[in-house]
């Protein structure tokens, strides 16, 4: 059950000009499943993208990486669910390049041309023939609508689709923002999530593009964890269309250049929280908010240790107001000079720990209150600087267990 | 159900002259429990001890510290369960100095000759008048042959005591070793486990005795995870009595030292690991082997991301050779220049990943014949050196969940 997640209306998702997306069932690992998803660009997209640091980085990742380095301009990115396509040595950047190579011929485009994206069971070879025999039927299929089927057809574990769409005005013209993700466990992201794709029709100079999706997706992707596994096929992709009609933003400290930004960060951050609200087994949304700190760095690194720590996560999944089990982690977050005096636990407006000591005023009944809600901001005060950082989490439940004990069977 | 760990029996764990344990039921948290635990030490022994290093270590901790740089030498320990005394600010650091203070007058020593350990529920205050109250019939029930019971009186999640002991002949004496640690959750030690305690009989130049125990703890308790949770309260005391008689030992390099080292370890070791085989929830017992590495430290780091990755302990739980997923741990362990296609995989004798990829040879009822075992070794060979390190952890289950979900219930 996801925590205060429904699956986005069709009709709420606003089609990017310039963009068509078609699905198909490839029956990658199970028959019956849309598990193929085709992004076609028209000429003049620009595009960019940030992809995961783990250094086991599937063959799609490293294959996308060349081509987008080939500097030959995006016509389309092709998504299969179902089979990761990692672990699978020079034979599985063969079977990425070959899909490349197939949909390009389709289309009428060179193969560095076509970015490729996959995510599923690692250490299994990717079924290219499967993929490369449904390609005609995501081909046939491709409308600008159909943004909620592609937020379907990315789904693995995640229960719900997940997508966000805003609309704005720059010079006088409307500029359209329409995104999907997908989870929902492996998830610690470091530079993207597993898979997050956003568009836009705004005019926007190329080279802005990649400062913009690294800065959108610190602030969005890069701020969630649901277990810690950083995977090895994240890949955050930003893509203008440039078909809006509004004079090319030039500069992102323009006024345009700011509201693109703005709406843009909405949508990341709306997409990435939705990744946690779907985490695997996931029934509580934990904001970890950390001020008080010499650093955003030292900040981040106290709010991961409580956003990972099974013991605090547990208590959560529990509603069990076991509050020192996040002082505990606050101690191992690797601070040296920590000075435990100095620190405040509030758990929403309830004052819990005070000069690191329970507080005296704190009553069990009210952390009891708000470790019920199913969204709970923990916030802690290190009194050392004035940084501050926010993670966001899920809590750890039977349920978490259940589904990655099963995933494969 | 721990992993293949049984109880010990009474008459296995040697005495160790010079020291005597008495147990006590002091209501701290329950009723009708072992919950105090003292060690009285006769005039001469030598003590030293490594302690957490999480920042929000527990008051006793603060007070242990104090009293071994007051260097009066060390009459007693005590230990209590059911609260950890953290998280408890200028008040329980109080309530630690009570206990010893309580103590010391009923042996009629120095305050600062008593160490206190408590382990337990985190930001509650100690009642230490609980404490002291069932100090006397702790002290009536000293005996130098009550290990076994000072093992049961130290657990708290703990399903079965842990203990082991040795005995081996240095210069025609015979000497013993005796010690007893307890998990079973919050476990990722660092310098120390939750409590562990061993006390020997050799004779060893004092000064030794601090440089040896912090080896020892790096080399069983700082090798051990559970959760990944490094708790407020760790602490791990050597205690050598110096009563066995034999000429004293003024270097741990010659024969004698190494003697008592090797033997030392030993049982520093197998109480280690039998706080990872009662591992909260446990089901499987985990050897995790990197080797191939440049140096020791990033073979332990590649070593924990595997030790502490969710979606590996729960394949593990559910015997699923899911084992991309390991592969995927060593890619976000933090080596940066880490190259996928240098990496071999390992589960016992399977040869599972070759260069970074699938093994031609690799079947998955390979995998599976591994992974239903109760013991397993993961080993992971970087290609980068001639560095090795091992860790040891157990599975992430359902239980593990319950136990946490639970714990203050």
């Amino acid at each position: 059950m996801p925590v205060n997640l429904s699956a986005p209306v069709a009709q709420d998702l606003h089609p990017v000009a310039g963009l068509r997306i078609g699905v198909a069932e490839a029956g990658v690992r199970k028959a019956g499943r849309k598990d193929l998803t085709v992004l076609l660009l028209d000429e003049g997209a620009a595009v960019a993208g940030v992809f995961t640091q783990n250094r086991f980085c599937a063959a799609p990742v490293q294959v996308c990486r060349e081509h987008l380095a080939a500097g030959r301009g995006v016509r389309a990115l092709v998504v299969n669910t179902g089979n990761a396509n990692a672990g699978t040595g020079a034979e599985g950047l063969a079977r990425a390049r070959a899909t490349c190579a197939a949909l390009a011929e389709q289309l009428g485009v060179e193969a560095t041309q076509v970015l490729p994206f996959s995510t599923g069971v690692i250490m299994e070879q990717l079924p290219v023939e499967r993929i490369t025999a449904a390609l005609p039927a995501a081909l046939a299929d491709a409308q600008p609508t159909h943004w909620a089927r592609a937020a379907e057809g990315i789904m693995t574990t995640d229960t719900v689709p997940k997508a966000a769409s805003r609309q704005l005005q720059i010079g006088g013209r409307p500029v359209r923002i329409t995104g999907i993700a997908k989870g929902a466990g492996m998830i610690r992201p470091n530079m993207a999530t597993m898979l997050g794709f956003i568009a836009t029709d705004a005019c926007i100079a190329p080279q802005l593009l990649q400062p913009l999706v690294r800065e959108l997706a610190d602030a969005s992707f890069n701020r969630i964890t649901i277990d810690g596994d950083t995977s090895t096929n994240d890949c955050f992709m930003l893509v203008a269309t440039q078909r809006a009609g509004h004079a090319p933003i030039e500069s992102l400290d323009s006024e345009a250049g700011r509201q693109l930004k703005a709406a843009l960060q909405e949508v990341a951050q709306q997409l990435a929280q939705a990744i946690v609200r779907d985490g695997e087994g996931a029934t509580k949304f934990i904001t970890v908010r950390v001020e008080g700190g010499r650093d955003a760095e030292e900040c981040r690194r106290v709010a991961y240790a409580i956003a990972h720590s099974p013991l605090v996560k547990t208590a959560f999944y529990a509603s069990d107001p076991n509050l020192g089990r996040i002082l505990a982690a606050v101690g191992y977050a690797g601070i040296d000079d920590l000075d435990q005096g100095g620190i405040d636990l509030y758990l929403d407006d309830v004052h819990v720990a005070v000069q690191g000591g329970r507080h005296p005023d704190y009553r069990e009944e009210d952390g009891q209150r708000v470790m019920q809600q199913s969204e709970i901001t923990v916030r802690v005060l290190l009194g050392r600087g004035n940084a501050a950082d926010t993670v966001w989490t899920c809590d750890l439940s039977l349920d978490y267990v259940r589904i990655n004990a099963d995933y494969r069977s």
